[in-house]
């Protein structure tokens, strides 16, 4: 069994730009291209299970991630994920009370200068292998339970809220 | 109370370019810099303590380190540090019991383009907030115990051994 | 007098992101904050004319650009300009007979890691001191005048033709 | 026929870092990456002829560089040059009268975030194309004939001079 299982379903941090249409469309996950270029003493999978902004996912969709994640043999779980639901699709998680679910995106796309995607990658990896069973969100380098955190829209973060 | 204390101590991570001499020399810390680019959602202090390549780091500068830490009342802390000597320097504060103490550092100085510092952080960002009481190293993707990691000096990285 | 006029008019170079639409939109000039970050021994000013992606350009617009460079006093004119419709546009000021006028653009957005823009910008800053009187357009490493060029869609780069 | 020799000799744009020694060495030629990274509409060689600091460049050196440029074939030639020796080796080519010559280096190495290099080959290679027969530098975003160059040490960038 590998170290870690990585689950990406999409959001900011994959997506990729299409001159024609100037519109982003989700890509293929950026978290394997970001793991890959450093020299690792971790394994890992990757498994691109949908390729969604964040604001289109459905019951159906976080049902498929949930049923993905409770048949995963690997007990440390990492999703990457659209930041705008990733509070919603980790509460949906919940009831998985025997692994370590850790969430993490991004606010700028992987493909910008600026983006903070590397350092989330790389917050979630370390925070996953220490975290106790649960669910949680790292973003903003800070590790949340899912039960308590929210985006904050005005300031583009999250932030913690009493449970 | 600050959620983080930093402390920097120099090490490849920190190198900058001297184009007379055509060598590098340790300048301030870049996790400082590298935390400073990002929207956080934790605060916290940098204290630059030395700036030393750690093949140089002396007795006298792990005493150093050891006391600033052990009167530090963050019970969490992130230390920048060269790779060569940086289990030596772990190992060196594995008498303090009270607080979760992680390593991290780089193999590429934080200005290179292809630099491992700003996953490194991010990865000791994340463990640091996780891990209980306790000395780790953060590298290469992987939290390891103090007591439990070697730099493996021909592949440039850190393995775990036995205790 | 300044060495270099530059005049934006918009295009993929100037693209920014707006993620609540997930749509690019184009914005300030960025040849200003390429040049900004260098150390440059040449001077030189900077016209915002318009922000538009060059397929929403307009008979009105290349007037405007016309009227703006006949009227300028610097004899040296860089034009960052969208790709798509650079060849019309470059045409458009033929009749300039007493300039140097060069465009140049991105077939990416300055802000993604693998833009091609601050190469762009430093061919058409060196080819603009050095070409005679006339309209050219610098894209892909090489200098073409405008009525020997189109863009190749299908390979998204311009090529050379028969006058 | 390509439309472009490029000759390389060295020079902080080529440095390399050797931790073990906290030192730079000259690596391979950085403009073939550079290039290699771009959609170009021209062709080019490069030729590898010394690896060196230009501090360390002797008449030899110099004899070298001149008699292979001499038997190129090509009338259009980039030399990539380190910058401390650069006008000194431009100068020793003035007897070339049959080729246009652009030199152009680094005042940071390519591998830096911050580095010069890929505007620098930009505007050298965009010169190039536009210059008539004669040796230039081109550093700091200007077209500099050999015979009115100097480094301006304390300012760290190249300054036209009186003939």
């Amino acid at each position: 069994m590998k170290d870690l299982a990585i689950v990406a379903t999409g959001g900011t941090i994959d997506k990729v730009y299409f001159d024609a249409k100037s519109r982003y469309e989700v890509g293929p996950p950026n978290v394997e291209k970001v793991l890959g270029e450093l020299n690792l003493s971790i394994t890992f999978t990757v498994t691109s299970l949908m390729r969604k902004d964040s604001l289109d996912m459905t019951r159906e969709d976080r049902k498929l991630l949930h049923d993905h994640i409770a048949t995963e043999p690997c007990p440390r779980i990492l999703v990457t994920h659209g930041t705008d639901t990733m509070v919603k699709t980790a509460r949906s998680l919940l009831s998985l009370k025997d692994k370590t679910i850790v969430f993490t995106g991004a606010l700028e796309p992987a493909l910008f200068k600026t983006s903070d995607a590397v350092f989330n990658i790389g917050c979630a990896v370390g925070a996953v292998q220490a975290l106790p069973f649960g669910v949680y969100i790292v973003m903003n380098a800070k590790v949340f339970p899912a039960d308590r955190v929210v985006k904050n829209l005005s300031l583009n973060r999250f932030e913690q809220i009493s449970p």
